[in-house]
């Protein structure tokens, strides 16, 4: 994940400005309108804007799902139509805001981030809702479709989203881009309790890497995840109209996963914190102990080359007080015998405190 | 303890949906009834769900104990027979939820999290409640059986228990499930002092890992404990209609017993960091002293063993410059003597040092 | 201080239980009944229990303090004769409770922490309080009287105290308890100016050591302090009509010893970590310096014996291309003078880059 | 940005006393006059205060820069003109201060706190407003001119600006001010992602000190901007009369703003200290390599040595017991292969071992 | 600054009792009386207490400053005279107090801890104030005298201070108290930019000395400085009778001015935290590469040790196997050809690694 995701206007420019950005690498810009009541479901893909207005005065809920990176000239037709305040929609175009929750006049505008897994980094992409009491309208700009779950349980007839209230339809969309959080940080609890292993038998450099890489996902993702709790909570308490008592309790299930989430990033990064902690000693440790068996043996070795350079001395042997040791018949294997016992010696004495 | 013990449902699926589990390792389902006012006490082992119905409705206090892991079938059957919530039922399938208490209608929803030692780990097991004014029924799914002093309280008919209404008994059963932190604690801070008895005597390597995975346990231990506090809270002020006065004054000693234990639990957090600290400074003071006493014995015996290179020279003695030394009578003995001094003027010198 | 000081029964006991303890180590159990009012003082040690009964229903204040581990027994007659909740004699028996304040009907009960320092270690004991209109019973398991001087001031017929009301004779009880406190923690900070000192001049194992206990001892003494503050708070600004307007002006005086005590104990945990680092960089630092030095010497000695070791060798002299420096006249002195402008040289350079 | 910055008057100095301050290296003193409404535009440079005057009476809204470091009569003018406070005035002259709101009488003090990068270093700017019903006056050292943008939304008669209040011109300039924060911290993200690279590829000194600069001045910049939260909050939610309800919907935005300013501050903080962590083990990792691989080597040649040296001895052959090797035909090549043993074996030791 | 800088009486000493105190090292007492309203001034130094009375029943303002530890007798005198607490008094003896604010009946005691530099180390020394409608009076036990710029606006017949009521005069001693911050931290904030140019240049063990020390000055310092925006904030918010709306304007001055000092000592303290990792590295880098150059060359002087020492061996010559080296024409020239092709291929080796 980039370290700065958070697209902007240059400062001083006027507020609401819709600025095209450049082409996208995401999918092209595609409208889907689902509108459904308890008998009745119309599934329309790759509408235009305009078609969709007639939809959106019966008494039907209309979902309008927006998907790709909308233009500019997209967003602007879609607020005129939809009667979208510019400044919600500078926020759609301008991805990379925190999750917040906004009340313009008699419409809610949204934002959500959603995290997802690519290639076992994260990726956290913001998806954006506008609640009237006729129609929902959402922003995602992904290819992915995590949504598709929702449009099959809507072709159900028997399904209790189908006799719901347009604001169940939002709890059902936001109760996914939240849950999504599950599987994000069951692949994190995965790859720690691999490193958890790795590091109390088999640390290398490449376990100090992951653990900062994990680190990084963690204080990165927190910071786009955590607002998501107060976004619920002022949904589930607050005093907006759009949101009926009989959805309140299935929010008070979505806000009990946004706790969630958040407590195991918060418990995540604390085994981070604490895995770092012991690799750094676990490395520490090794690396002192082969530092110490080489030491001991290079000093084992000390004497017995003093002793060998001794007598390999060029003094005198006229004078009978210049080593006469060399003369000896068994001189050999007595400075042999003083070497060995050196040595031993010295193994035992390392041995017995614990240096070897 | 897993770094990840959520189950969850795929994103998307339907609040309340229910999916069978994969068979579990816990004991089968097992349902145990018990009826009792102040004179009369019924128990029933192995009930079917659809024969607790007939006693829920007379005045006595009706505790269903289910034990092991629901199935599907067997919860909807439940929540068919007792009106429970289907959000509720979900989270009681999906074990690994944090402790809350949710409301639903005139029932009380309450999951608590209950820390048991298995092998020196920590395992939390969720027990879930459901109270009503006329029933309680539990679930747990572990074989052991943490309820049993309760049970032989209330055949006892001059027990308080018997006399009291149904919310004392879900006090009781909340008393229960959280006093067994204090013996998980009792060991953790057994554990503890074992580890800071052999940090500053005989630390090895085993140390480490155990000081790292008594903070891991504490870690995870916390995360799953912590909102206990909240949910005897919640009780003890909130306004609940099925909580009645004369219990709260229970409730409080049961919310100072979740303080106590959340105190212990960040208490022994910092002893582990504290630990950690004196561990590793313990280990690099140990090493650093075997090093310098090392290099001091190999830095007496460096110019040693130069000298007698020196005079392993090959110079030609016909030179009476060089090296005559060699030609002496007392030359061997002098340079003896010559070593001798540097090496305990070295060892005089590094002793007032303090370096050996 | 043990790490786990808490006494507790066997999880599932009923509530009020009271269980009898192993015999203690503490003085045997002693009443002592004072009785006064402005004009008069009665003082009689060792009372029964059930002795005490008259003295509560006259006008005068009634103070009784029970010193020494209470039996199983004591505590019940106890409760029985003044009406003392069965919850809170639990808290009276299992010490090592949290302090806390507790309202029973007409009585307030009330838990504090005293510590006290035992051979430089801090023991935190519990004094409990049971206060009523008519009377005021405490607890106290150790031989050590701290209440003395309210004894003494008692004796003294134009002492405040004894013209005051009940509340006031807690005030003075719980001031006494808190400002325990003071020359606790006055030993801790002379230990940590000692330590401070020792670390900037001659650290050595020990004063680890002695860092990490100071560090454990906060750690310990904090949690069982840090509720005193709300304990007092609870008096100072609850509605609790057993404290008159009149006392709270004293409380306030306490409140402010409480916050005294953490603020120090705060500020010294934050020494101890700054402590714990300086303390690791000096030694690091010191032994650093010292390896330094060891390996200059070493690496000085390298080419000279090398050197030497090349004028040992065995070339066949015959040849005048192996090694004719042998057989020169000032060959050995050259050689010398060869050596010692390396060591020289090797010396100033090293110096120049401040290596040695 | 230097460690303290803020200019104050030696303790005791008469509140609001305003004192020359040395000759600034900013710009001369510069005061440029707009008067607008929705239909006519007005644009004075290099005004004197006086001329103002007349332009405050009429409905328009006016707005006063003043550019430069205002000199003591300056500002005292200004203040007798336009009923400045004399708090606020001696707050613009010693700048330095935090961000804060004051209302007096029936103006407005607003000190905001702009960060702009000077050569990769943040420096922080104060800017301070006068919002009345009829003016507003901003205040700002530099030559460098953020505002720029808004005049020229200005120039154009059809923008939103033009047609609204006196408030939304406030709102405007501290939105630009806050969103300078955007590109100063897009800086310093690009700034930790190379930091990161560095660190996981080619770590050096020079490293350090970058994390330790971007460290310092995410610390000092953090202490500036942080309370611009609480100024933006307070115009949101205050009481204040002189702000619209319209133009609450823009400061939302607004407040939205600097919580992403400071969210990605705090970060970044984070990150730097992880950075740091991995840094030091890093280059701890690298050492240890390198000094166990020439330990390694050492150690190998330790014995070889030896052996040399052993036979180097100069014992005397004529006892058949000293040294006959070196009589052998083949004892040379022995002693080598010998050597080579030794050495070939400690080589697949170490390697088996994982030391080299 | 000492650890422990509070003094107390022993525990159940009667609470407002004023014990004696050894005789202090400050100035004498010294009483020196100010009576003063728009139109006249009185001031009178060595005034004795009894001589006090007299003034503080007109109307003018009467602030009476007390300099130097009083003794019992004389707080007694003055309790009397002015009916001044007996708590308030006992913490006017007992110096070393938290900062605080304290109503007694009609009068208003305020604590205040004032920082001095005494040779570049902060000392932190007792101002109290009790406030009545009648009179002010001050204590403060130095000699030093922070006050007498305030008596110097006083003797200004024009100064806004005169025409003032007396709780202006309260907040004009607290501005001087609290802005004496001010000096303080910009010494700190001076020596931290050396000490950062130490570090990053020319570190050595006196930086680290010096960081602890500014560290811990910082640590204590925030201890008695933190409450004062709480005592600030009590006299601009709370419902205290003696202090006027229009003093309210400069208090909010002054509590901006205690969070600036607040702010500025936890930025510092951050900065001393990241200079110490710094300053660690730093060291530790340095080290490495010292050890490392060291150690490189050792190890290439190993293996040509090891040559030398192989030619130097006593192999007998007569066997054509033994060495037939030493008997060629070039031998000793191959040989050191040997030897200097090792060292430079070793050099170019570890050059290329990136060891030397």
């Amino acid at each position: 994940m980039a370290f700065f995701t958070k697209r902007y206007h240059p400062p001083g420019t006027e507020p609401g400005t819709l600025i095209e950005l450049p082409a996208a690498e995401f999918a092209p810009l595609k409208i889907r309108l689902i509108d459904y009541n308890a008998d009745e479901l119309t599934i329309k893909e790759d509408m235009q804007a305009i078609d969709c207005q007639s939809f959106i005065q019966n008494e039907s809920v209309t979902w309008i799902h927006v998907q790709g990176r909308p233009t500019e000239a997209a967003l602007r037709e879609l607020g005129e139509i939809f009667n979208l305040h510019s400044l919600a929609l500078e926020d759609v175009l301008n991805s990379g805001q925190r999750p917040k929750i906004e009340p313009f006049d008699d419409q809610l505008f949204v934002v959500m981030s959603q995290p997802i897994m690519v290639n076992d980094l994260v990726e956290i992409e913001q998806v954006s809702f506008f609640l009237s009491s006729t129609f929902l309208i959402s922003f995602y700009e992904r290819d992915f479709v995590p949504f598709e779950p929702i449009v099959k349980r809507l072709r159900d007839n028997h399904s209790r989203l189908r006799s719901r209230k347009i604001d169940f339809l939002l709890y059902t969309l936001l109760d996914v881009v939240i849950d999504q959080g599950f599987p994000v940080l069951e692949n994190f609890g995965q790859q720690l309790e691999d490193l958890e292993e790795q590091i109390l038998t088999s640390a290398n450099r490449n376990t100090l890497e992951k653990i900062h890489i994990v680190k990084r996902e963690l204080i990165l993702m927190r910071r786009m995840l955590w607002p998501q709790r107060e976004v619920i909570n002022q949904l589930l308490r607050g005093d907006l109209e759009l949101v009926h008592d009989d959805t309140r309790i299935y929010l008070r299930d979505c806000y009990d996963h946004t706790i969630q989430v958040m407590d195991l990033m918060e418990t995540y990064r604390d085994m981070t914190a604490s895995m770092l902690d012991i690799y750094l000693s676990s490395v520490s440790n090794r690396m002192n102990e082969i530092m110490r068996v080489l030491t001991v043996v290079s000093t084992i070795f000390m004497p017995l080359t003093f002793i060998a350079g001794v007598y390999g001395m060029n003094f005198d042997r006229s004078s009978p007080l210049n080593m006469p040791e060399l003369g000896w018949h068994y001189g050999y294997l007595l400075v042999w015998a003083g070497m060995i016992t050196i040595a031993v010696s010295m193994v035992a004495f390392f041995r017995r405190r614990g240096w070897l």
